[in-house]
Formats: structure tokens, sequence, C-alpha cells
């Protein structure tokens, strides 16, 4: 019955009950005493190995080498600084309780980070991952998403329709299928009544229904203009089983997971500014060096970005080199665009979600959060790989300067007006981070290889899952290595 | 410009700019004092009309004949107590801070409701109105909602593509734009190499991708299977423009919006428990009789539900007696069911949403606030017409044994476990309002008759408008009469 239920999708998601966290007594009951050790990296990787291994009492240390825990969970407010690889500092000067996640976002219902913002007691809020009154900006043309949608459903089915009606579909489907279909057809495309599509007030209005019908959009252009449009891309954007609606995000900020773990782990454990210069395993223990000095533990947990890892001396072998020498970072960029009035509330009606853009800036993010307060701060662009170089390239200045060129192509002259404040972000030119993820050319032995333990040091990091990029990532895989860690010191004589 | 960007769908919505809310000054202006207005009915176009009536210092009185102000906008907290017409009385037993939006429950973006959200400073918070985790269930099958979705999408695509290349759109579209099509197509249904639809990641996974890819859930069955699952209904229902992601709810519960108007009113305007028996027309004035006594002012606004209003003796003419008997009351239910556990959250992973049916439930909404709360109330059921009237007729607790049956057809057995206490209501039997909303049988002379005063009383409710049914309706339909009201006002000598 449950695994049956499982083939439909219907069992809770399995990812929770294959983990099971060191317990308080597994020392105690084995006669053991807890084991040390030393975590690389403060990341959200290496603050879930920290805190998974302090429920049994492993006496855990971090070492980060930048200036406050959380890697790439970012989230920059009025007072932070951010510095750059080559480049200014920026001072950043938001409003009071105004923030700006400058690294992830969102996190999918089904991703072990709501777990742990459950665990935690961080209160989560959703996050608008699509929005019908959001727009599509492609081949030069702006349109609310509503639209674009109607539209390209609308023909997709006229055209299905009337390739079912000339017998196209005889030979593959049975005249009652046909029915079927068609029905579906209609609904889907909302089709005349010739099973034509003309339109349809699902497109949006130019004033809503109220007293009167309303004033729909005029017509749509004709199918060969709709195609043009290009907006396949944008519409698709939620279907994937990572971007589908709702998603989520922790109230006020993604650091909330960052302040929770480090006050679980102990903020006396982390050493910050703490750079590894030399990791060495040894049959009785390992040692790390940094650069204010060593320390000796039983095992490593080593939770930075593989590229990296890949430049601290070690001697784990030359798989392992060329191991971590294998994933190519990613660029990846934003902007936080801090207004004196939520315009997008008031004027557009967006009230969260994404426009899909085919600019450089590739998004627009407007704020699932402080709905009708006075500021607030719209992402300007969230872009990777060619267009995240090019941006981080510019200075800050430049950057925004940039992107408030392209997002008025979309809003017009008001985009560019009532600034109060911007911070922008290259992952790849962030000290110790330098990139915004990795991709693996193929998930080959190298990979696979990083996931077992080279000596008594583990790996973990998003890197090393299938969930790159994403904090559920990091986690499972800082469980993955806890798991392999724990039992190995518990079957350990 | 401002009008291409109109049409494009650009532009704001007109529904602000259209209504110019009575000022504080334009009595003292033209030298005259404050007229008098009595409201019959502190629903929310009754409230509304008071609100808006009163920023220009107008004299209001309202009488309300139920216990309490907010009409169907009514939220159910513990030591609440729910009569129904000829049924026993519920004793609300919720937890502390556990409610149930027992009539409205969600808010598009674009309606007015928003506006006065903003207006009268009450947090909004998203409403998901769809959810990729939640269910569908028809024809007696199950499948989460991601599923339905991605095989209809991908057979839809496999269908259109196969027609597109065995020549079948050859006379309707050119070469170029096949092309472009079939690059839609293999997005949006996630086709193989072969233009084939497989199934997809989109569908779902027994186990999410981590450590590993995952498991994706077993191969779609033939479209046969899939199309008879009849599904459609189910996974378009977020189409419609009034419907699309996202939406909206005050946080705390909808009964902000009463208490907000209430407090902006001024609660001594309010006379509650008082029926209204008679209303006459003068040449200088109304007088509406009730039951406690009568009232004379110079206007009236009459915001009844109008098969309520047609059984008060007026003068108003024969006319405007059979137009207030034409909208058909139709009937409207809905169940919350609090549970000790958030079994939907935890072991669903369904945060949020609305789980389609074709079963008399009609749907089951899993609440948008209070995410990982130790309670939480679902809704059991939300029916209408039919389903509505079979359900209103049963005992409270033979309505929830029921919903219980039902849901476990979705859920299993724990759908009918740990449950702490629930309310029902039937709105076609609370008393004075006796329905859930109406349905004109045409949009005709009847309709827009009561959209013009009467002599001095002025028509008000959802029910003369285009947004039957939804609190937007009210609030519009008020702001046209205080529009009205007002101007004469000033007209006169």
């Amino acid at each position: 019955m449950y695994a049956a239920m499982g083939a439909l999708g219907l069992a809770p998601s399995e990812q929770d009950k294959e983990f099971a966290a060191p317990r308080p007594g597994d020392f105690a009951l084995r006669g053991k005493g807890a084991a040390k050790v030393v975590i690389l990296g403060a990341g959200v990787a290496g603050l879930t190995a920290a805190y998974e291994l302090g429920k049994a009492g492993y006496d855990c240390t971090l070492l980060e080498a930048r200036e406050k825990a959380g890697g790439r969970n970012l989230t920059l407010r009025a007072g932070d600084r951010l510095t750059e690889l080559n480049g200014p500092a920026q001072e950043v000067t938001f409003g009071e309780g105004v923030y700006f996640n400058a690294g992830p976002g969102r996190i999918a219902p089904w991703m072990v980070t709501l777990d742990y913002c459950r665990e935690l007691g961080i209160p989560i809020e959703t996050f608008v991952n699509s929005n019908a009154a959001a727009y599509v900006h492609t081949n030069g043309q702006t349109m609310r998403a509503r639209t674009a949608r109607a539209d390209m459903y609308g023909y997709v089915a006229e055209l299905l329709a009337k390739a079912t009606n000339i017998g196209a579909l005889d030979k593959a489907i049975t005249g009652d299928d046909q029915e079927r279909l068609l029905e579906f057809l209609r609904r889907f495309g909302d089709l005349g009544p010739k099973l034509e599509y003309e339109g349809s007030e699902r497109r949006g209005f130019t004033k809503f229904p109220a007293i009167d019908t309303g004033t729909p959009l005029q017509a749509p252009g004709p199918l060969h203009q709709i195609l043009a449009a290009g907006t396949g891309r944008a519409i698709t954007n939620d279907f994937g089983y990572d971007q589908a609606t709702p998603m989520f995000q922790p109230v006020g900020g993604m650091d909330a997971i960052v302040a929770k773990l480090t006050d679980a782990v102990g903020q006396d454990r982390i050493r910050t500014g703490a750079k590894v210069t030399k990791v060495t395993t040894m049959a009785d223990g390992v040692e790390v060096v940094w650069d204010g000095g060593a320390i000796k533990a039983d095992y490593c947990v080593a939770a930075l970005p593989p590229h990296v890892l890949a430049k601290i001396p070690h001697n784990l072998g030359a798989q392992i080199t060329t191991a971590l020498a294998t994933p190519v970072p990613v660029a990846a960029g934003k902007i936080g665009l801090e207004y004196g009035t939520r315009w997008w509330e008031l004027e557009d009606r967006i009230y969260g979600g994404v426009t899909e853009t085919d600019l450089d800036i590739t998004h627009i993010w407007y704020p699932s959060h402080g709905y009708h307060s006075e500021r607030g701060v719209l992402v300007g662009y969230y872009n990777t790989e060619r267009e995240a170089e090019l941006y981080g390239a510019l200075t800050p200045d430049d950057r925004r300067r940039r992107a408030l060129t392209q997002g008025k192509k979309i809003h017009g002259e008001k985009y560019r007006q009532n600034i109060l404040s911007s911070a922008s972000i290259a992952w790849h030119r962030q000290p110790h981070i330098q990139g915004g993820w990795v991709r693996w050319p193929a998930f080959d032995s190298s990979f696979t290889l990083l996931q077992r333990p080279a000596g008594r040091v583990y790996f973990a990091g998003d890197w090393l899952t299938h969930l790159i990029a994403w904090q559920a990532g990091a986690m499972e895989s800082a469980r993955d290595a806890v798991t392999r860690l724990h039992q190995r010191v518990l079957r350990s004589p």
C-alpha cells in the first residue's frame, strides 16, 4: 500500500527518513568520548555538519576565511560592508528593516531546507516565484505573463483542435479520446465555439470588471506574431520541480538560517578570518594549518567550494587533486535596488514574483514581503555565466546604471526614479568563494570520489549533490558526510 | 504612449483613478451641512459606503440585523457561536490563534480590496491558490497536481508536434513558424529528442534529487489513461484572471477588513440586531423602520442581499420589486477542520494551496499561514449549489463525518485522526444573508435599474457588479453608490 502510494507520488518524501541524526547518547552508550572534528568553511554545509555532529556531542571547530559565517547565504542590510576581489567596497545603506538576499532567495517545499527552518524555529513565508501580473520582456516587447501565457496556450489549443478535426490524429487516438482531448483543449485555450482562439479574459484587462464588464486587452495578434515574440522560455519557467509554485523564504531574510545554525553550534566554535593553508590526514587524525595557527582533530569536514579547496596543499593524493579541480565555477550576480516607493505594487499591481526577460539582467524579482510598506528592494538583475561576468566586471555604479537602463525598457522612466540605494554582488569576485556555484562537466568518478572520505577528510557542499546552487544541496551533503563520519566513529574500536 | 501601454496591459488598473472619494472640505466649500444617510446592512458594502461617506463628514447610521457587522466576511475563532436557520448552533472551540475564514478567503492583486488593506493599514500575506504539490482527485484517482499537469502538457505537446511533422499544419502556418512552434512544444511538454512525451521530472519524485539523482515517479500511463483521468478542470483552475497566482489574504483573518472599517466608521454608528421592516422614500428624505424604531435621513444606501431586500415593504415601485426578486441566491458551504498536527506539511509537503476534486467536497484548502505551527485548520469542503445544499441539509456532525469520509479518499486514514474541532457554515442557512451570493439569469435591465437610485434609495452590494461573490464587488458597488449620492448632494440646491 505504502509502496503504491509512493509510486503515485502520495507518500511523503523519503529525504527525512534516510537521515538519522547523531544522538546525545550515541557515545555514552558505547563508552566512547566525543570525537573532535575540524570543519573547513562555515557556510551552510559546514554549519549544518557542525549542527548535526553537535547533537551527539562532537567537539567541532569551524575555520572560516571570511569575516562572518554563512558563505553564500548572505543577506545585506544597512551597515554591511561588501568587499570584492580587485574592486571597491560597497557600503550598504538600505533603510531600517529593508534587506536584500544576495545569495539564495527561495526554497522549494520538498527541500530539506524547510525541515531545518521548522527544527530551528525559523518562521517562513511564501516566496512568489510566478506572478501572472509580472511581465515577460522578449524581443523588445513587454507584456504581462498572463497575456503571454493565454496567447500561447490559446493558439496551441486551436492548432491541436484543428489537427484533430481534420483527422490528423485518427491513427494515433480513438474518436472517444479525441472528444476528451477537444474538451480539454477548449478549456485549456479558452477557445470559442468554433474551437478557435479569439483572445480570452485570461489575457487581462485595461480596466478589470466591476460595475461594468471591464475593458479587456485588445485582441491578440496573429499566431505568427505570438510565436515570434518568443515567450516560451519565460512562461514555462515555473514548470520545473525546483521552481514550481509555491516557494518559501524565511521571514526577515535568508540569513535567519545562518543565525539559528550559528546559535545552535555556538559562535565560539567558529573562528572567522581563518584561511586554511594545509590539510594533512594521518593514521590517527588530521592536522589543519591556517594562517594563524594549526589545529589537530580526529576528523575533518572540508566544506569549501571545490575550486577553493583545490588550491590548498594536502596529502590526499593526486586523484583528489584532480577531482577537486574538475568542477567549473559559474559566475552569478545580483543587484538590489532600493526604491522610496513600491511603485510595482501601487502602479503595476505586481505583488512579488519575477519578470522574465531576454535582456542581460535576465530577471527582475519583486519582493515577496513588506507588501504596502514604504520602501522596497527589487532584484534588478539575477544573472549567471556570461551576463554575470559582464556585470561583475563593472564598478558598482556602472552595474546599477546598466541595470536601470535595462529595467527601464520594461517599466519606463519610473524605474530610474526615486532610488534610495543599491548593492550588487558578483559571486565570482567574492573572497574565498569565487563563484555562484559550480558546473560538473559530467557527474563522473570525480564526483563520486569526493562523496567519499579521503583518509580522515570528508567533503561537503552543494557541489557534491544534484542540488547544486541550492542550500538544500549543502544540507543534504552535510548530512551525508555526518552520517558516514558518525558511523565510522561508532564502528571504530 | 500611455494609451499604448494600456493596450499592452502595462498601465496600472484604472480602477482607482475612477473613484474620487468624498473629501472633508466638500461640504464646507459649498456652505452646506453634512447630509444624513441611513445604511441598510453592515456587510462589506455597507461598511465601505459608510467609510467613504464618512470622509466628507456624512452622518451615517448603519442598521444591521445580525449580531455583528461584517456580513459574509466572517472569520470564526474560539468562543464564537454560529447559529443557522432551522438548525442547531455551533460553538467554535478552535485553539488560540487559530481561525477559519468562513466567507471570502482570498484576494486577487488587482482588486480594490487590496487598496483598502493598504489604506486601512491591514498587513497582507500570500494566499497560495495553486500548489504543484497539492492533489488532483478525479474519477477515483489521486495524483499530485504537478503530475497531472506534466502529463497533460506532455501529451498535448507530443500530439501537436506529431501533427506538425506529418504536415497537418502546412496550410495554416509557415515552415518557420512550425519550427518556432516545435521549439515551444519541446519546452512546454518536456519532450524527448523524438518529440515524444516519455515522462518528465516535472511529474515529481518518490525521492527528490540530493546525493543521487533521486527516484522519479514511474513513467506516465498512456494517453488514453491520462485523458480518462479527467484532470482538465483541476489543472486549469488558476488560469482565470480572478484566480491567478499570486493571491492574498489579510494577516490574522479576513475580518481584519471588517474590524478596520468598523473602527474608521465608528462602532457607535452601527446598530446591530436591527431588522429593517419598511423603507419609504419621500420628496425630502427617507424613512426606514426597523423592529426597534424608525429613522429619518436624507438618503438611504440599501446594502442587503437582493433576496433579503425583496421581502422588505417599500414604496420604490413595482419595477424595483421585480428587479430585486430577479437574482437567484446560490447556496455555498465551507467546513473548517482543526487538526492537532499539520500532517499535510509534515508528511505531504503541502504548504498552502488547494486540492481539486470531483467529489462533493469540491476543494480542500490547506492553510496559507501558520506554517510549521502546532495546529491548523483545513477547509474540508468549499462547495456551492447542489453540493452545498446537500451538506447544508445535514447536521454539523454529519457534515463533518461526510467531509472526512470524502477527504480520506485523498489523504488516507490520517484525515480522520487527530481532529480537535470543526465548524461548518451553510451560507444559505445564515440568518439575514440566506445565500453564498446570487446569480443573475441575465445582466439585463433589472441589473442596471438597481445600479441607479430609486428615489433617495441607493443599492449596493457585490450582486450589483460583475464581481459577484468577491468583496471587491461589494466595495466597487459601494464606491459607485457613494459617488452618485455625493454628486447629487453637492449638486442639490
